[in-house]
């Protein structure tokens, strides 16, 4: 995805629905160059108002919808915005659930103007079946106790972090959100299971000895509907790090109130021994804690003894930074 | 699938790429009617011949296109049988990579004649995603120390001898083949990721206390490029017994040199770890050994070597039959 971004906001209610949004001007602030809305637009991302002919006259690459309707549709309203985009010689991401490519309109000018449609949950992308061969470079992989609990902002933080020290690091999105902040990458849970460990592996190709794949992960081992996805990432990025990342306050698994999260000690453990099928060097290099939720007068509490626990920095990247999971790798 | 089958067997040049149909036969021969031929046609099941007008007047209710052409697409001059197929009255299913409805001439004879179209690679269904609540009735789940290693024949020697012996047991299909046999089922490995456990939960739904589905198992936990299919079945079967299936004689995983074969009881481990995030009383049942690489004069000791091992019957399902297995259910 070519940037600089026009993020359409279209008049979506809420502050949430803009969640993607959000996070692209977060992680990629450099990247966006505005926003457009349309009248009864409550979200807002405070970037600049732009419309498509003064994004386009700006170098504007790619307009991003990066909100979600009710049921992830294209309102029909916003149609023409995406036609008018790709008139003027823009490429249009979505992240919405119904394709751009399924509307006849929008094809037709995609084809007609020459530019790209990515509909980021849809990969176009023919993988290939895992393989297992070494590559070369390095891989640090978050990993999980449940879904949403920190993996893409740990990934996104560390990678900062890396950059700032002048180290060689490549975030790469995993989810919607993840490849749409990274502007490249595989919303993994969307490829044919035959092909999850194959699209890891795509997705993290050979590279510079030295330099660093920051993996965004998904779902968790121990995630009853999920883990299928999470074991493919693992072994087709036969990462060298993990991080094991966790919400200290959540009792059961995301959705499902029968179904008690992991012990941290099991749940890293089974991570390794997924790991080492396709490295068998592996290792565990700290643990990545969304504290969000702990009263700020137990955090370091909490933190101070999930440390103890699994012999490793545990840390809130995004109140204490990343640096102490940083500082353990080589 | 309605049966009985009519099975067609096209031109093809060997009796390999009737494979699936070989499997039909073998496996359910009360549902075949008879075999479809066209001049130059190799393959041969030693059915009767018969026309589509022949099966159709002795009710079959499907054709199945049982058979692969090269790259798995359908011959053009196969598409009037399709047709003629269609126009009789029987449904049509296939196990093509290329998709039935996906030729307007066949789709537009099925919607005209209403009758329906099986692209077994291609599940239609919407999975929800798996919650791993826990279902009534048993379940018995064929894994494996790699691919390609008599799961899905150990499965249906299984349900044959537990109907012989009077059990309630059903096969349930889980790859294109499985499913050709069952009539029913979904090619797992077909389905999107996010959907792996929730298919495996659908496959198996509620059932007696006492029967057993017999579920064909996919791929390996040790196999890089599967895994991730294989831990969604496993977590969505949520099975009660579990039979390790094993080919004695392989040096590696299927297809990958450098990848080594699991210990057997590392892998009988794995797989019950795993298993045990949906059903915490899951047993080893019996070991189904492929052991037609074996020489003869080997085989009792090779059989006797895995069962001390780890301690479970150990049988080849199409040599000993799975007797021993059986007599160990529940």
């Amino acid at each position: 995805m070519q940037p600089p971004y026009l993020l359409f906001l279209g008049d979506v209610h809420d502050q949430l629905a803009a969640k993607t949004a959000h996070g692209i001007k977060d992680w990629r602030p450099e990247h966006c160059f505005g926003q457009l809305r349309l009248e009864g637009c409550v979200a807002d991302l405070g970037l600049r108002e732009a419309t498509i002919a003064e994004a386009r006259a700006a170098g504007c690459g790619t307009m991003i919808i990066a909100v979600a309707n009710s049921g992830g549709t294209l309102a029909p309203h916003w149609a023409p915005y995406v036609i008018e985009a790709l008139e003027a010689g823009m490429d249009v991401a979505s992240g919405l659930h119904q394709r751009l490519v399924d509307f006849p309109e929008i094809l037709a000018a995609a084809e007609k103007s020459g530019r790209q449609l990515f509909d980021v949950r849809h990969p176009k992308q023919r993988f290939k079946t895992g393989t297992g061969v070494k590559r070369t470079g390095k891989r640090l992989l978050m990993v999980g106790t449940d879904c949403s609990c920190g993996k893409k902002y740990s990934a996104l933080a560390i990678e900062k972090e890396m950059r700032a020290r002048g180290l060689p690091a490549t975030f790469r999105g995993t989810g919607q959100t993840g490849v749409m902040i990274s502007g490249g990458g595989v919303a993994i849970d969307a490829v044919v299971a035959d092909f999850i460990a194959g699209a890891a592996e795509w997705l993290s190709p050979d590279n510079d000895p030295d330099h660093w794949d920051i993996v965004e992960g998904q779902g968790s081992l121990f995630h009853p509907a999920f883990a299928g996805v999470t074991i493919g990432l693992i072994h087709g990025t036969q990462p060298d790090g993990l991080v094991l990342c966790h919400e200290p306050t959540r009792t059961h698994m995301r959705a499902l109130k029968h179904q008690p999260l992991p012990g941290l000690k099991e749940c890293l453990e089974a991570n390794l021994r997924a790991a080492r099928l396709t490295n068998k060097d592996v290792k565990a290099v700290g643990v990545s804690v969304d504290s969000h939720n702990v009263p700020a007068s137990e955090r370091e509490d909490v933190l101070k003894r999930i440390a103890d626990e699994l012999g490793l920095p545990a840390v809130d990247p995004m109140i204490d930074g990343p640096g102490a999971i940083v500082d353990r790798l080589w």
